[in-house]
């Protein structure tokens, strides 16, 4: 398997685009990764995009966005695993290129979310429950997320301000990210006194969706020319149940734990090693899950992480630096593009008050359902 | 990009399955190519699928079939280009095992379509033309290939009953195939007299829908040691304008003429190499188109090959020879799979009356929208 390089990234703001289409809001991305990194063609397009069939009434978004950026004749396609689509599609296009198959690859994470009636939107992000065990029952998504911080809470012991910093440290990263959705710095007392969600989740452990896209043009490492070159040194996925019920042990991320033991073997690092990781912040209690699945924390203690101020810029294990879905914002199938993109920056320096000193290794997760699909990518700057 | 090869296959009977599931559908297929390949255990699952988000309220397939037939904590992904969703789904499954990160992959491309309102089904179709552009104009996407024929008819002078052959052959071969929708021999008379849908298609231009799925297993070729050894020569993909308005000449296949010229050259082989062709007959207007655009046939004169009775399993290019989408059925996402599955089944020599005698290559074309997604595929037996 040949080793890839990632060459340009672009990203638009995630917001209410009223006045921006599908094809505009993706196009937009799109081109400003081709900008970034110098090309004018790729040999090929991945996707990643989960409600537009339902949102947009359009399917063929490989087809569809080909055609709108130019790509013409050029093979395209989409790629959908629930909010992990972002991720899925990047590391199908990487799969392309490290096959030889192609030479280059734009991949993209697209959403147009807010054309449609809030409850509309509600029944599109339960698709990635169950249909027939889950969503059958009346749960919707953020309801199974709730039962988990429930759970979560009563097992270990936690109190619900405990996850404060999850979203204040988001809030405060996003105050830099001129592509985050939300600029507002928040304090506990704004978390424990927002709007009830579905108890035991509130407005502010619960991250907003968006319309937004996220792109990255992929080379072979050979010939990434340009300095300094950003290698993904690790890919890797992992499935659990579709249903939460069905599991074993419903707060430990069997998917997180396997995808991310794999890519840090692929490589040849240990958490300790990773300077920046984005990680999947839907919800405060998913951070808290992805941060003791994936070696950073012991079980029931991600939260600890939090309160001991681990997970800032300056931290051991710096989190969602560019404000995370709960600031930046979480337009579904183009949150796993963000998450590899933010990454990319860091690596290059790019982040100002909230970059990591001397971030050198840098991973994203993305979470496709709760816990379903989750996928691993390390990236590294070249030593 | 090492050599890949098949080493089991799957599918179900396409019919109105009202007494299975999404879920059942899919894993009957899927379990079966798992059983023909003799595996227990495959390390990625691919799923074609284009409807399900709205027709059953589904999405992340990948981990929704993981899960039901036992793949548990294994990668999996959905892969979606409309009616070329099945054809997408292998070539991506395809790409991770010659990249050499995962060294087997079960493919499966399922679709359950008739629990819905056909009112319901012809919206989710319509997804896959352009929505702003198209949709939006009150066509749908029968209507869209019936303004293709009509076209065709006027350029080139041919009358309605020419494009008979195409309903008649797939017809007859169907017969043979107990996986087939449709089992009824039809003649000239059937096909002119039937009821009309979209002048000028009628009846028996239009391939019926259904709830069907079929997979296939493959694995690097140094480790398949089942014989005769089928192997995956050539796969490609490309694409054209999603609006068929915005192309130069629509009724030229732009996508096949482009990914069929590039599996030539990847396979080393010219179109009378090819000793069956499983085209995309969706309506019979694609089957010409195809043939055509493939260089079976002169631009036009596609339908010359079937009233001079060549497309028989004894003609010079025998198509849908189990019964193509017109007889077998077209459950939409599902039947780039179908179409794998047939040419193995004919390098096999499993295929009776309507065996092509001494078939060594096939090719399989899959076709997403009208025309503007198209994969295809060459398979071969060692030599």
């Amino acid at each position: 398997m040949r080793k890839v390089a990632i060459l340009g990234i672009g990203q638009t703001k995630i917001d209410e685009h009223w006045d921006k289409s599908l094809r505009e809001i993706g196009g937009e991305a799109a081109l400003a990764a081709m900008q970034d990194a110098g090309v004018e063609k790729v040999d090929s397009l991945f996707v990643g995009n989960m409600i537009a069939p339902i949102a947009n009434e359009q399917n063929q978004l490989g087809a569809f966005f080909a055609d709108w950026i130019g790509l013409w004749k050029q093979e395209a396609v989409k790629v959908e695993a629930a909010c992990g689509s972002g991720a899925a599609a990047f590391r199908a296009g990487l799969m392309a290129v490290a096959s030889g198959d192609v030479e280059s690859a734009l991949v993209m994470g697209v959403e147009k979310m807010t054309d449609k009636a809030g409850h509309d939107i509600t029944a599109a992000l339960a698709t990635a429950a169950d249909a027939d065990y889950e969503v059958e029952q009346g749960v919707s998504f953020v309801g199974l997320n709730a039962l988990l911080m429930r759970r979560y809470m009563h097992e270990f012991g936690w109190k619900h301000a405990d996850f404060a910093p999850f979203s204040i440290n988001a809030h405060a990263n996003a105050m830099e990210n001129p592509f985050a959705r939300l600029h507002q710095r928040i304090t506990v007392e704004t978390f424990e006194t927002s709007s009830m969600v579905a108890t035991p989740i509130n407005l502010f452990d619960a991250s907003p969706i968006g319309d937004g896209a996220a792109a990255a043009v992929i080379v072979p490492a050979e010939k990434a020319a340009r300095r300094p070159r950003i290698l993904v040194s690790a890919s890797a996925a992992a499935t659990d149940t579709i249903a939460v019920h069905s599991r074993q042990d419903p707060l430990f991320l069997q998917a997180a734990y396997v995808s991310s033991k794999k890519a840090y073997q692929m490589a040849g690092v240990t958490p300790d090693d990773v300077d920046v990781f984005e990680l999947h912040d839907a919800f405060t209690i998913m951070a808290a899950l992805s941060l003791e699945a994936s070696g950073f924390a012991e079980r029931g203690q991600g939260v600890r992480l939090g309160l001991d101020n681990e997970i800032s810029p300056q931290g051991r294990v710096p989190v969602c630096t560019r404000g995370g879905l709960k600031a930046r914002g979480h337009p579904v199938g183009a949150t796993g593009m963000y998450q590899i993109v933010e990454i990319v920056q860091q690596l290059r320096g790019e982040c100002g008050s909230t970059q990591v000193d001397g971030a050198r290794i840098g991973m994203a997760q993305n979470i496709g359902g709760s816990g379903a699909t989750i996928l691993t990518h390390i990236l590294s700057v070249e030593s």
